[in-house]
C-alpha cells in the first residue's frame, strides 16, 4: 500500500565503506536480519539521535562509542529493538560489539550498535555472534541494496538512494539507505538511516551538515507522532574521493544540498511506507511569524485524526483543516487573514469556504495519491513544510493487531 | 457502543430554569433540534468557551453579549454549528436572538445563541424563527431530560446528571446536561453543557467557580486532541434555593465540590459515548515536579495512536506506553525511576519491563472495558488525571464516512 514508492535501485558503492548482511534467524525466517557497515581508516563519523528519553542500549552505547574514540563499523539487527532491557540489554549490546571488533580488528568502542523490532525482548546475542565471521568475512563495496533489505522490519519496501555530484570538477558520491514506516512504531519498528560519502570532512563540520539535513527531512516527517527509543541517523566521510570540504568552501554548499537531499528522499520514503497509507500528504505552511508558528500549524493539521481521516476518506472537509490551524496555539491569529488551499483550490478564505470554492473542485484533488494543503497565515514570511499520511483502517488494523 | 453510559435517569428542575424545546429541522428528521434555557431575572451566569483561535459565531455573540448584560436566555440549536460562515453567520446568529428576546420580553443581547453541527453551512433562521413562538409557549422547569435529547447530534446517549445537596441544612439542586463524542469532531460534534443551580453566586464567584471545576473535568478530557470551534460550558444561578454563597463561606466548598463533580460527569460521558470507543482509559499520572509535568506526560500517552489501538486490541503493550512517557517533553527524566501500572499491576519498573510482571496478568486487566494507566514519576508530589477512550476501526469508520 505504499505511496509512490518505487522499486529500490541500484545503489553506488563509496569507495571506503564495506558491508555485508547475514541471516541471523533473530525474529525472521529465511531473510537477512544483521549487517556491517564498515568504514575505513580516517573516517568522519556523525550522527542524530531519537529525543524520547528512553534511549535503547545500543542508542546509549553507540552515543558513548562515538563521543570516545574514531568509529569505524555499525552492527545493525532487524527483529529485536534491544530496548527497554535495562541493564542486561546494556551487557548484550556491548558483547555483540566485542564480537564485531575482535573480528575485524579494532577497538569495542569503536563499534556502534544499532537495533530494531520488537521492545522488551531480549537481544538473542547468541545468534548475532555466530553470523559475525561470516559478516566479517562477506564485507564488500557493493552491498549497500543488500543492506537496505536487511534493515527492514515491517517495511513493504527497501528504501536508499545514491547521488553523484560535482564539486570543483571532481565526481562525489553519496548513498544512503532507511528503514521505518510510522514515525515510529516502537513495537516493531525505528527509524533508522545510514548514509555515506567519499568527500572529506571533518568531525565537527559533518555532525553541523548531518543536523541542518535532518532538521530539513527526518524532524519534518510525521506519521502518528509517535518517535521510537531506537531512532538513529548516521553519517560516514570517507574522504576517498579526494575532495576535502571546509566551512566557506563553495563546494560545501553543493554538498549540503545533495545531502538534504538524500535525507529528503529517504524521509518521505519512510512516510510513502507509512502504516496503512493511501495518501502521501504535503503541509506546507507560509506567512508565519517565525518557523515555529509554522511548524505549530504544520503538525498540529498534521497530527490531528480528524484531518487525517478526512484525507483517508477523500473527503474535501475544509472545516476539520480550518479547526486544526485554529487550535495551534498561535497568538492573535485572525482568521479572516488566512487561506487555505488543496494543491491549487482555495477552499477557505475570508472567514470561511472561499466563495469560488466548489465542493468538485475539492473532490478532485482528495482523489489524488499525492495531495499538498497549503496554509497561508498572512502573518510574517516564515515558511515550513511537513510530509505526513492519512489514517486508515489498516493503520489501526496494522497497530491493533501486531503482536498476536 | 457507549462504555459504562447508563440511560439517563430523571433530571431534576432547578428553580428559576424554564426550559423547552421544539422540531425545526434544521439537519435531523422527527426529532427536537432546538432549545430554549430561560433563567428568572437575577440569575448570575457563568461561562467558559473553546480556545480554539476560529470562534463559530454563536460563541462570539455569547461572549459579547454576557459581557454586556443579565444573560437571561440561551438558544441551542444541533445539526448545524454556524461556523466558518464569516459575517452572514454573524447576523443570523443575530436575528435567532433577536425573535427569542421578542417572544420573552428580552433584550436582545440578554438571549445568548449556541449551534452545533456541521461546519460551513449557512443557519436556517427561517426554520428557527418558526418555532420560537413554540418554543416560548412551552417553557417549563421540567424539561431537562427532552433538553438533554434535543441538544445531541452523533451521540448515542443522552447525558446529564443532577444532584441535590445540603448547604447549611438547605436543600441545593444542581442539574446539568451535555452533549459531545469525540472531543472533538468540528463537523457534527462540539461539546456544550449547560448547568444550572438554585444557590446564588454573584457573577465573578460563579465564574471563578466554573473555571475551576471546567479545569478539573471537561479539561481532563481527550478522544482525539481535536477541539470543536463551539465548544463552550455555561453555568447558571439562581438563587432561588434562598442560600447565597460568598468567598470565604464554609457552604462555598460543599457548593465546589458538587460542580466538580458534575462536570465529571458529565465530561466522562462525554468520552464514554466517544467516537467508536471499546475502552474506557484513566491516565493517572503522579509524582510530577508539577502538574504541568503530570499533564504532559498524562496527554502524550492519552494522544499516542499507538497506545490507543493497543487498547482497542486488549495488547498489554508496555513498550508503547514506556515510548510515550519518554517522548513527553520532560527534561533529565530518569527510566529507573518510573513505575508504571496497569490497574494493579507493575508492568514497568527499573527500567525495563517488572520482573514480577506476566502477560497473562496484563491481559486480564487489558480485558477489562475500564482500564487505569497509573505512571508513577517519582520526581515529585504533583498529580494529575485525564480520561480516554481508545483508537478502534469504528473511530477510523465515523470520521471517515460521516459526510458521506
Amino acid at each position: 500500500m505504499a505511496v509512490g514508492l518505487e522499486n529500490l535501485s541500484y545503489l553506488s558503492p563509496v569507495a571506503g565503506i564495506r558491508l555485508s548482511v547475514a541471516e541471523a534467524g533473530i525474529c525472521y525466517k529465511d531473510r537477512d536480519d544483521v549487517v556491517i557497515i564498515e568504514a575505513c581508516k580516517g573516517t568522519s563519523c556523525a550522527g542524530v539521535f531519537t529525543r524520547n528519553a528512553f534511549c535503547a542500549a545500543p542508542v546509549m552505547i553507540a552515543k558513548k562509542h562515538m563521543s570516545e574514540i574514531e568509529s569505524r563499523a555499525f552492527l545493525i539487527n532487524s527483529g529485536n529493538a534491544n530496548a527497554g532491557t535495562g541493564e542486561s540489554g546494556m551487557q548484550a549490546a556491548m558483547i555483540c560489539c566485542q564480537s564485531v571488533a575482535g573480528a575485524l580488528g579494532l577497538d569495542e568502542n569503536q563499534v556502534l550498535p544499532f537495533s530494531t523490532g520488537v521492545i522488551g525482548e531480549p537481544l538473542p546475542v547468541d545468534r548475532i555472534q555466530k553470523a559475525v565471521p561470516e559478516l566479517a568475512d562477506q564485507l564488500d563495496e557493493d552491498n549497500w541494496n543488500t543492506a537496505a533489505q536487511a534493515i527492514m522490519t515491517t517495511d513493504t519496501q527497501a528504501k536508499g538512494v545514491s547521488l553523484k555530484l560535482d564539486i570543483n570538477g571532481h565526481e562525489v558520491n553519496l548513498t544512503g539507505i532507511a528503514k521505518g514506516s510510522g514515525m515510529i512504531r516502537p513495537d516493531m519498528a525505528t527509524m533508522l538511516a545510514f548514509i555515506a560519502t567519499d568527500a572529506g570532512l571533518d568531525n565537527v563540520l559533518l555532525q553541523d551538515c548531518l543536523e541542518q539535513a535532518v532538521n530539513q527531512s527526518f524532524n519534518r516527517i510525521t506519521v502518528d507522532g509517535d518517535t521510537s527509543t531506537n531512532d538513529a541517523c548516521m553519517l560516514l566521510a570517507t574522504g576517498k574521493s579526494g575532495i576535502n570540504l571546509i566551512a566557506g568552501d563553495p563546494g560545501l554548499s553543493v554538498f549540503m544540498q545533495a545531502l538534504t537531499d538524500v535525507c529528503m528522499q529517504l524521509a518521505q520514503s519512510i512516510v510513502r511506507d507509512g502504516e496503512g497509507i493511501t495518501k502521501f500528504i504535503t503541509v506546507e505552511v507560509n506567512g508565519g511569524g517565525s518557523g515555529k508558528e509554522c511548524l505549530d500549524v504544520a503538525y498540529t493539521v498534521a497530527h490531528s485524526p480528524l484531518v487525517k481521516t478526512a484525507f483517508f476518506a477523500s473527503d474535501p472537509n475544509w472545516g476539520r483543516i480550518l479547526a486544526a490551524v485554529g487550535r495551534a496555539g498561535l497568538a492573535n491569529l485572525v482568521l479572516e487573514d488566512i487561506k487555505i488551499y488543496l494543491g491549487d483550490v482555495c477552499i477557505v478564505e475570508n472567514g470561511g469556504r472561499a466563495s469560488t470554492y466548489t465542493e468538485e473542485q475539492g473532490q478532485t484533488v482528495m482523489n489524488q495519491e499525492e495531495i499538498t494543503i497549503r496554509i497561508e497565515l498572512g502573518r510574517g514570511k516564515a515558511t515550513e513544510t511537513v510530509w505526513t499520511s492519512d489514517l486508515s483502517y489498516d493503520y489501526v488494523k496494522i497497530n491493533a493487531e501486531y503482536r498476536t
